[in-house]
């Protein structure tokens, strides 16, 4: 039996697990499930005759060590910054390792050690990152090798409500951690390149320069910039890169709708409001309009962000209950970002019966024989209920795939890794597809960057 | 003779070293003026009798004790993060000390131990902070002393430049640090009380909430929101105030032109853009803009930020030359904001006869015998020449006032102080007077926050 250590047992370990139990016969599998909370780690096990469940306290290096002593790979599911002492006890006892998340900084440093030892740390395999660094580098791959010259590359991800359970004004539900969707943006600005023209958005103007993008059978979608595109010029080694932008996908309308939050000053999550926690809902708005005794909140924010009576922006404040004046924030000293999420959780959590979708558009510009052409790569992935979600299969089966391809040393670059080389995107996407998660190749027109699909 | 050592010849140590120069015989002053660079303190000497140069190395400990014990008492006119270490030497020494900037948390831990040995560490006395504080005290004071209960206090100033020199479209140009001024605003949002409710503006719509305001003789004025208002309720003891703001001054349009830099995102000073040494002008606004193969840098603008072709906001543009594609940006990893200060100096810098000006606008709202009134008090102080600036005059007559105040033990109170006590601001105001720097006071109507005055 081969071993391997799972820690973490949060929302996308379940889909993980599932596959790895599937394949623990025939591939003689033993999984073990760690985490702080042995009821959570035991309901993954199911009476699963190769899983076991065990608490592993991650902030104890004994019972860390030990148990990934016993393992013969380990695979962290911990949040993002908790993964370095797992990969420091890995290196040290020979075992190689597996993530979702971005390679920070302590993790690189650990690659020439990791490469020494012939062990493998692959990180970024589950999605954005992880299916879209797969997707485009297969692409990408297979232009080079015909001769061709990658010149534009746009990439842009989303989760959102499947159309089925897609039930509110917004088009959007919160799938994933919805803190990380109010702050989205914050920070400098969106750098990214428009034909050979460096390009910057601050996070007050990100939401109005959103481009359209259409999916075959799901209609229409808007993306916004993230900030960080610039990097993916070395990491795909587009060297002739013209256009390199990355986007997160919405629904058409909701970065417009989402703008007046920005504008109000709603998402800040660097200062607490006085008496945040007796406010009415429709204080906390007022709190960003100007004193008036006789004007109402709503006739002050139309006027101050000059919305129209007959904007559907308008529809889907109603939608929020957001000028309600008895229902209370409740919580004290919070930030502006914390009583909208609080605001936006009354609304947009899902219901028991509600599906999440992740959705991803590539679009590859390249030059071959002297001629420019477009490739563009849609996948869409809808959930099956609320454990086999959208995200928790992207994320999870990805994951699972690369620790038995590495167990079966079918994956074998050693060092601090991340799944842009053909060994490791090839097998994973051929696999992936089996289990519902295609991409959609269509050669169309180079149209280079098209001014035209921007909102002013 | 009576020692008074001054540390840091710097912009307005001109004027407070001409006013104890002038009281030198009569007040028996011997003045020592101690900088990193003895010319520059030997211009301000002016072969007077009691004035002496020596050179004078604040990072250097043992020049700096020599200094202050030789010295009845320090003034300290250095950059304000540098007054510690005087103060600190002050301290040991036995020294009283006065600075016109902020008070430090460091400065504010010296109270008990200045206290202790008797010692006045005044600070904040010079404008904004200074005069503002002693002048709106003083109406304070009266206030209080009737009986009466403050319950509004809005505090506005501006350096701008004199009518005489007001020659371009801004009506603006720079009298002091220019790139204060280009950031000016940033961080988390601007707090402030309006009529008993807290108000909030994000930085991106700090230009857009502006008031006006109108000084006999000098016309109108709008005023930007500062951030740290609410400070003032404790500092000035203002417990049942229900309106509190503070604000900065310039002509009216002014900020609704900035208000494109801001959108734009070109007074960002967190990241620096790409290749910034060889870009234009009009390269500079083209990467905050959308891409197009076709449409120009100026319609792109006018479509973004909606202006219409009559608005004289664009003329303000052009008068920046701000879309020049042959003068060069030439500063290498510049800033957005580094950039824009430099364009803005080509056009904003003073020429040689140019005067500047200071102005302030104080409301105070009160009730008094079941009634409420308000008292409007505003001072303009026009600069002389580009030695005796209006912005000279303002910080360095009430520094160096202060100064011998303390030497002739008319200001007595010990302890790290700002100029709220009667004992300092009641005669320092009358003095002042007879530089021309005069309060006029106005008796109205109690209007109350009035949203009238405020655009959209």
């Amino acid at each position: 039996m081969r071993k391997i250590l799972v820690i973490g047992a949060g929302k996308s370990t379940a889909v993980l697990i599932k596959y790895l139990q599937d394949k623990s016969v025939s591939e003689k599998l033993h999984i073990t499930i760690g985490d702080i909370s042995i009821a959570n780690a035991h309901k993954l096990v199911k009476n699963h005759e190769n899983t076991r469940a065990i608490t592993l306290d991650i902030f104890n290096p004994s019972s860390r060590r030990d148990a990934i002593q016993k393992a013969d790979i380990v695979v962290s599911m911990l949040p993002a910054r908790l993964h370095i002492e797992v990969a420091k006890d890995s290196l040290q006892l020979g075992k190689s390792m597996v993530t979702a998340s971005y390679v920070s900084e302590e993790m690189r440093a650990l690659d020439q050690k990791a490469k020494d030892k012939g062990l493998i740390f692959m990180n970024e395999i589950g999605v954005d990152p992880g299916i879209d660094h797969m997707s485009a580098m297969k692409v990408i791959d297979e232009i080079r090798d015909k001769g061709g010259k990658v010149i534009l590359f746009e990439s842009f991800t989303g989760g959102l409500v499947a159309p089925e359970s897609d039930t509110n004004l917004w088009n959007y539900k919160f799938t994933w951690n919805p803190r990380n969707v109010v702050v989205a943006g914050q920070g400098s600005a969106a750098e990214f390149l428009q034909e050979g023209t460096y390009k910057y958005i601050p996070y007050h103007k990100l939401f109005r320069r959103t481009e359209f993008l259409e999916i075959d059978g799901y209609g229409r979608f808007e993306a916004y910039a993230n900030r960080n595109s610039l990097a993916y010029k070395e990491v795909y080694g587009l060297n002739d890169v013209l256009t390199l932008y990355r986007g997160t996908m919405r629904r058409v309308g909701f970065s417009k709708a989402w703008n007046i939050f920005v504008q109000l000053g709603m998402t800040a999550d660097d200062y607490t409001l006085a008496n945040s926690e007796h406010m009415s809902y429709r204080d906390f708005i007022n709190s960003f309009l100007a004193y008036s005794p006789t004007d109402s909140v709503e006739l002050k924010l139309r006027h101050y962000l000059k919305i129209d009576q007959d904007d559907l922006m308008w529809d889907k404040l109603l939608d929020l209950d957001i000028f309600n004046p008895d229902k209370k924030v409740g919580i004290p000293n919070a930030t502006p970002a914390q009583i909208l999420q609080k605001i936006l959780m009354d609304r947009w959590s899902l219901d028991k019966g509600d599906k999440d979708m992740i959705v991803m558009y590539h679009k590859f510009g390249y030059e071959l024989d002297g001629e420019r052409r477009q490739i563009d790569a849609t996948m869409v992935s809808i959930g099956e209920d609320q454990t086999y979600t959208a995200m928790a299969k992207t994320v999870g089966l990805p994951v699972a795939m690369a620790t038995l391809k590495i167990l079966n040393h079918e994956i074998t670059t050693p060092g601090v890794q991340i799944p842009i080389q053909k060994e490791v995107y090839g097998p994973i996407l051929e696999e992936l597809e089996s289990y519902g998660i295609v991409f959609k190749e269509k050669e169309r027109d180079y149209l280079g960057y098209n001014p035209d699909v921007v909102i002013g």
